[in-house]
């Protein structure tokens, strides 16, 4: 029997609050068995690079990334925001490592190709290194991972975060049962988005189109839950959707399967 | 017998400039068996400080580290410089994984107390992990070591390169036969130090008390042949300081034994 992988991914907001950050730590610290964490850190970046006067330009919610933005994201998610989560977790006693898709050759990704949009030095990705993961993990590493990668040919490449959790998991499902936790601003899917206490607790492909049909999953949280899916065909047991405060209790939440 | 292991300490200037870093990588990748990496970054982090308008103030060579400076040095040693290094050794086929000392808790240190000067976040190493490091490094992989430590208590602490460099290369001395690189701006102890030609090729102690004496070796270069030769009496094999460029011929610049 596979042992289980609890995969946690994080954004920016969470980590790079103190607050936030603390209760964080501390919650995902407590997770039982193998974990391993996942975390943005747009807002800091977009702080950071207005402060050294950098405009941030975003299409789609995706960063458009030229050389000077690339060296903000390098030092804030690699340096700033990843370091800061190791030192917190090592201070709970959790064996932390940081590291961006470059570091060991964990994650190799490619420059996205220009189609109508030019993002510049943004990473699709290509290749997880499951086995170098896994053993990794497996020796008690807790893997602390900034969304960068890198194209083997020496340049870093900014990557989306839920990507990079999403492959992971995909990546590691051969070796772990694996559970990956999306932490949202709302408690999960909700049948009232102003309701948190109206959470789908339970929801397969079947429930998925009904939601679908039914106009409650829309706009954002459509291709969200299109790539939940594409894991959970990938091999990944469970994909679970919360809130971050409610990360000490995996009960609760959306549970995709 | 114990393997050889080879660790080299570059500055800032070294990795900071994309002509001298692509040498660097190159040479440093062609060194045989295992190796490790630790490296600076000053110019970066003061250049870097300055454009976010953070004044920064060195006493005796070293940087004062307030909230914001840490802040600094955590994005520009830990994510800028020390994925840079790592993206391009993994492009040279070198299994690098960058560090600072709280990744895997490898070297703790404490804030240095206050005396005449408060340092502020800046770390005085107190433990080394050799055992960690050491399973990596037989596992194939190669530290990339940022001047950064952790206090175990969630602090980073800004921490001087050439005192991490001695510190692993001492924790390390009863696994592997450790060889530790300095590379300097000139191509060793120089008898005349307005001539590269002029090394003093072989040091042993009695050699050292003779330069003193002679007022060959002066100034700051005396706590740095000092630290070479405390390695030594840790069990470090060798300490050879030699230049950057002439990191492909480890039998040039000066050996101390």
């Amino acid at each position: 029997m596979k042992e289980k992988l609890t995969i946690v991914k994080v954004g920016g907001k969470i980590v790079e609050e103190p607050e936030t950050l603390a209760a964080l730590l501390r919650d995902f610290s407590s997770i039982d068995g193998y974990k391993m964490l996942v975390h943005g850190g747009g807002r800091s970046a977009t702080k950071v690079a207005a402060q050294l006067g950098i405009e941030t330009t975003m299409v789609d919610g995706r960063r458009v990334t030229d050389t000077e933005m690339l060296n903000v994201v390098t030092m804030v998610y690699g340096g700033l925001v990843n370091k800061n989560i190791v030192a917190g977790l090592q201070s709970n006693g959790i064996n932390a490592l940081g590291m961006t898709g470059a570091d060991m050759n964990i994650i190799r990704s490619e420059k996205r190709p220009i189609k109508t949009v030019d993002y510049g030095w943004v990473g699709d990705v290509k290749e997880v290194n499951g086995a170098a993961l896994a053993s990794l993990i497996k020796s008690g590493v807790v893997p602390v991972i900034a969304p960068l990668t890198h194209d083997k040919a020496g340049h870093m490449l900014n990557t989306n975060a839920d990507t990079m959790a999403g492959e992971c998991a995909k990546g590691l499902a051969e070796i772990f049962d694996v559970h990956l936790v999306f932490c949202f601003e709302k408690a999960g899917v909700l049948r009232d988005e102003n309701d948190d206490n109206s959470v789908v607790t339970e929801i397969d492909r079947a429930t998925y189109a009904q939601l679908l049909e039914d106009g409650i999953v829309s706009g954002g949280m459509i291709p969200k839950l299109d790539n939940a899916f594409e894991a959970i065909s990938s091999g990944v047991s469970e994909v679970i959707i919360t809130k971050a405060s409610a990360l000490n209790d995996l009960s609760l939440g959306s549970h995709l399967k």
